[in-house]
């Protein structure tokens, strides 16, 4: 009889313990998905005039185009925290920002998977899985990898930053630099963050993660969505901030380019007042200017956000610059939901999470 | 004591129904994932002649573009079975095609894990997320609606035909037509069999699964790869079919456009006598000539199918085309794998493998 008990209580036991549902934290332990799928969102029917003949088909006449909408894959965890995370990607990246990094560990997909928050990966319009464009574009191969290796913070081509949280071997650099997919039609910031508002509208209340150029699309999404219950956004940028109608800064000029603010009414820039907002940007942000066009573009940009920060708090907001070498972490890349420390900077937005009571 | 037993039992049983290993094939059961991620895999690396400076960040000279490789997300599951299906969107598609249907049913994705496959979902060179392209191309939106309905044989535009495996809800036409995504390069078939081939001798040895634009560079993958141990094919066509050098069937006018065979060395041409293949087509194919382009177009792809597979048997092959009416299945699309009864096809499939020994 007492066999029996220690034999079904290690048996209870070891079956716990191999269950997924204890230990999903580890990488090596399997991902539980209660839901998953994919779908198309928001977007405009445009249609051409003429006939349409069989003969023609080619032809556009009398034909509808389905374009501008966004593309999301969604995975939901059993027992999910309340509020899903959004997140939408940056300037020539897709949905695959969030994904394995470029050395093959995981990325902010799987981390938060584990940590019980819903997932959507947003490819924006006219961007990815999401091509399909209202405006005719062309694309030209994209010549840049010593721009982007500039811009990403990487180091001063070809040598990377003593220190950097980018892995040295030369297939992550490879992998990062054909993460990049290109535009399919014209940059357009209000296609985006209107399809950006449908998703939230789809989906219902969630957090909006925003990178780099999808910071700015990101600011117009919590406008224009109420469902939008908290922003968190890495190194948004782009040479484009929201600030109040009347209260823009003046543009400053950086090695990358001019920046400037972009007004909207008061009453539309106090909703940011109404969520909490946190941006963090990385290490290697020069001081003072500086030729290094990835070192000066980010100089600015935390300028801005600075900027914008201290008007939404001025307005009675909750919002926060983390400058991250400034708590202690440092070798951050432009890329810090896949550097070498990732699983680190999620803990701080965990831990951020949780004091806002967003988990 | 007894009770404790009694207890003990009862609590093992309940964690073990509970558990998601037990009846993962209900859609309401979780998902269970041992490892999921994504990758870039193959293609080439150009440069542009010239020097770069950092106040011309933004033009081409002296740097290089990293371009026509391909995108893949992988979910492997527990306990895996040996192969991994490896899944190949058509023209104007990404690989969305596989994922959730567009009226929010399971697709091949989900279905085949859950039958505990390991699948990895390609968006090809030029395509989706693996947008970079070595060579310019422009885009326009796509007036093509109703040539669409007529190549996916939804029915007369805008009439469904009567008995169609797609559903008759406003949503799902608008999900399936967003679902569309622009090449961002010059359309190349051995830019995309070069990218699959470099999949497969990354990943090892598996099973390809290609539909409609994506079956022609599918048998040419299969030439440059011999990791690819069996081809299941939806619909294949594209006007193209591979047969053996002096062997081409006439070119095969339809009212889509002119059909044609592209000869290979007979000693190429063998590697498909040594892996099992099977092509299934749907339903609403002509008989005979008619102006309806989709149904016209697949009366000739079909029969440039069977010329295939006949000339693979010839040589010694294992290779069948399944036209789905003709086994009592009807109503289906261009889309198998997301029709209304896209579980009955994954059933045809998985007893093809089992028949096969490739479970």
């Amino acid at each position: 009889m007492r066999k029996k008990i220690v034999f079904l209580s290690t048996l209870l036991i070891a079956v716990l313990i191999s269950s997924p549902y204890v230990s999903a934290q580890n990488q090596n332990e399997p991902l539980i998905i209660q839901q998953q799928g994919s779908f198309m969102v928001g977007g405009t029917v445009i249609e051409n005039p003429g006939e349409f003949t069989f003969s023609d088909y080619r032809k556009p006449d009398g034909q509808k185009a389905y374009v501008d909408h966004a593309y999301t894959f969604y995975q939901i965890p059993p027992d999910a925290r309340k509020l899903p995370l959004v997140f939408l990607h940056g300037g020539g990246q897709s949905g695959k920002t969030w994904e394995t990094t470029p050395d093959g560990r995981e990325g902010f997909q799987n981390i938060f998977l584990r940590r019980r928050f819903g997932v959507y990966i947003v490819d924006q319009p006219r961007r990815g899985r999401a091509g399909a464009t209202s405006l005719p574009h062309t694309v030209e191969p994209p010549f840049n990898n010593i721009m982007v290796f500039s811009l990403f913070r990487f180091g001063n081509y070809p040598d990377l930053f003593p220190g950097v949280q980018f892995p040295k071997d030369s297939e992550s650099m490879n992998q990062i630099l054909r993460q990049a997919t290109p535009d399919t039609g014209p940059y357009d910031d209000d296609v985006t963050s209107e399809a950006m508002a449908a998703l939230f509208n789809k989906i219902g209340e969630g957090i909006l993660v925003t990178h780099s150029r999808g910071g700015y699309p990101g600011w117009h999404t919590a406008l224009k969505s109420s469902n939008v219950k908290a922003i968190i956004s890495f190194e948004p940028g782009g040479t484009q901030f929201v600030y109040p109608e009347g209260e823009l800064p003046e543009p400053i000029t950086s090695a990358y380019g001019i920046h400037r603010g972009v007004g909207v009414p008061l009453e539309e820039f106090m909703k940011f007042t109404r969520i909490p907002i946190i941006i963090y940007y990385g290490d290697f942000i020069a001081e003072k200017p500086t030729s290094h066009i990835g070192q000066d573009q980010w100089r600015v940009e935390l300028q801005m956000a600075r900027m914008f920060v201290d008007v939404v708090n001025r307005y009675g907001g909750d919002a926060q610059v983390v400058h991250l070498p400034e708590i202690g972490i440092k070798g951050n890349t432009h890329f810090p939901m896949s550097d070498l420390n990732n699983v680190e900077i999620a803990d701080l937005v965990s831990a951020w999470l949780k004091e806002k009571g967003l988990d």
